[in-house]
């Protein structure tokens, strides 16, 4: 295979982190992204280079381009930390990276600092994943990030004890991945969504109990829901008054977990004397910390998923697939859309 | 000694907890107290009957009063959680609660519902310290909830191995002795006051910074003390924006460990991203989990607060002592004045 000299990319503007933190949604690119051409990367030793066919965007791509990820940027690099493609080249540590040339990958790109919104991408060769021919490109673009995180959030909701939990955000593709795991296992989850017609497609792969925040009874209805199922684990990608309100809520020993920050607003502790009698606490999740402390759960972790995927047990849902020379002028748009994931081509 | 069947107490206006929290100030004793005659109670078989010589008034009864501690109220009931006073009658148990009769006390009242703002108090034999004639009454009233709580949360500090950590209300009687507990070992407190006059006292007694939070270059003073100390622990009397600002200006891992609310103001979690990325945590301390957790080592840290206020490496600061009978009056205002701690003489 022919590896061309240069490639077509969306380069990163902001170079380390922002001072000015907003919220998660992507209110335009220009800010954050340029299109360019930038030399085709060598991978180093441990490395493979990738031509990409398929590059999706998660919710931390976009923490990540606006500076406000737990990874400084580094200026002129691609973006994107996850897609699909095929090895055209590998290090020279034998005999992995070479040995994955002319595979089909799912890969991400971690801290190589060369993202998947690009023609080519670099990517250790242990953070790749040989996709099955039964795999499509869409489950495989989207086979990393959001099924390790799903399956190491709802590894905390099991080992905390109590059948229900809360998420907000839950027609995300994310919370529809910890539903079905959820449901499967015999647990509860009570999710928060701000559609109506997202409520019976919830409730049909798993979710206990669906409540749209912008309901007038919301708040009576989420009393009602926590007194009856004492749910103890919030795993919240919204922040703000919708997310101080459930906490409150929620009953003595309740872990309110941050993993996003899709409304922008104040975050307020209503009654911090939760925190003092109630021994409530506060804390974040971040996948790369979560792999950081566990290891030996990576591998089987992406087993299951692969699996997953293969079975049907779960799917992308795909809003769109927007070639690269479009995705300045489409992709806010596409992402604004609700219920699924949005895909660059190169 | 003859026992009189009624006695003068501050009784409790309300019932249970409070549905409108607010800060932890006594902006009036009237919405709360009353005051009132009410029989001389029975010691339970476990319990010991104490005529009250001087009760203190810690933040912990003025949440309790207002419904806002972590037990419920029971209306009718004196007030006081702590005082020091002679036993005067014991429960059937053998031999300890009657060995007590004759003997001067320093008490912790619990759960008894029979509290220290009165004439006569209920307390647990085993939550009783026989003192040595050489602690004052202003001593001895004082000796266990401050006390406990300073080792308790000096403890926290000790076992996370920061030498720096962070106190807000650092004038407090039970920052002065965090203070100067911390001090001794070798500990680096940073304390935040709101009076200029007490940062020669707080450096005197160990404090290794002292900011104004008044002051115009606050901020500035903080990042840098951070910077320089990399604190981690966080010890909050306070809430509101200037624990938000403290907390904000912390570096990774930090824990913002909340005990009280004298800033009733919107308490705002500044960056959620950063319990996200930087692993950071908000959480809160009650002295009554920490003993329930920690029962071994309750009796060497009463020890421990007896040994140092008869050696006078600890004492009480002493704003006012107010008669029973003026303490409907009085109390607010005392309380207002800083530096010291305020009693009520039965």
């Amino acid at each position: 295979m022919s590896i061309p000299s240069e490639m077509k990319a969306l380069l990163l503007v902001g170079d380390g982190y922002t001072r000015t933190p907003s919220g998660s949604a992507l209110e335009a690119m220009e800010p954050y992204l340029e299109p360019g051409s930038i030399a085709v990367p060598a991978p180093g030793p441990t490395q493979v280079l990738i031509k990409v066919s398929l590059a999706s965007i998660n919710p931390s791509d976009v923490a990540f381009i606006k500076g406000q990820y737990g990874q400084p940027r580094v200026k002129g690099r691609p973006a994107g930390f996850e897609g699909v493609g095929v090895v055209v080249a590998g290090g020279d540590d034998e005999p992995y990276p070479k040995s994955l040339v002319g595979k089909r990958v799912a890969f991400a790109t971690g801290l190589s600092n060369w993202g998947s919104w690009a023609d080519y991408a670099i990517a250790e060769a242990a953070a790749c994943i040989s996709l099955l021919d039964t795999v499509r490109d869409e489950d495989g673009a989207a086979m990393i990030v959001n099924p390790l995180t799903a399956i190491a959030m709802f590894d905390i909701v099991s080992r905390e004890g109590e059948r229900a939990f809360i998420l907000t955000a839950g027609a995300s593709q994310l919370c529809k991945l910890i539903i079905g795991l959820a449901s499967e296992e015999g647990f509860r989850p009570i999710v928060t969504v701000r559609r109506d017609e997202q409520i019976a497609l919830l409730k049909e792969i798993g979710a206990a109990h669906v409540l749209n925040e912008k309901s007038p009874d919301f708040e009576t209805s989420l009393r009602e829901v926590i007194k009856a199922e004492q749910p103890r684990i919030f795993l919240d990608a919204v922040t703000g008054p919708l997310a101080s309100a459930i906490f409150n809520a929620m009953p003595k020993r309740s872990r309110w977990i941050i993993y996003g920050r899709l409304d922008p607003e104040a975050t307020i502790i209503r009654e911090p004397g939760q925190l003092i009698f109630q021994h409530k606490h506060i804390e974040g999740f971040w996948l790369s910390e979560w792999m950081r402390q566990h290891k030996d759960r990576r591998g089987p972790a992406i087993l299951e998923a692969q699996k997953r995927f293969s079975e049907g047990r779960w799917t992308t849902d795909v809003t769109a697939v927007v070639p690269l020379a479009e995705a300045m002028a489409r992709v806010p748009a596409e992402l604004a859309r609700p219920n699924g994931k949005v895909f660059i081509r190169p």
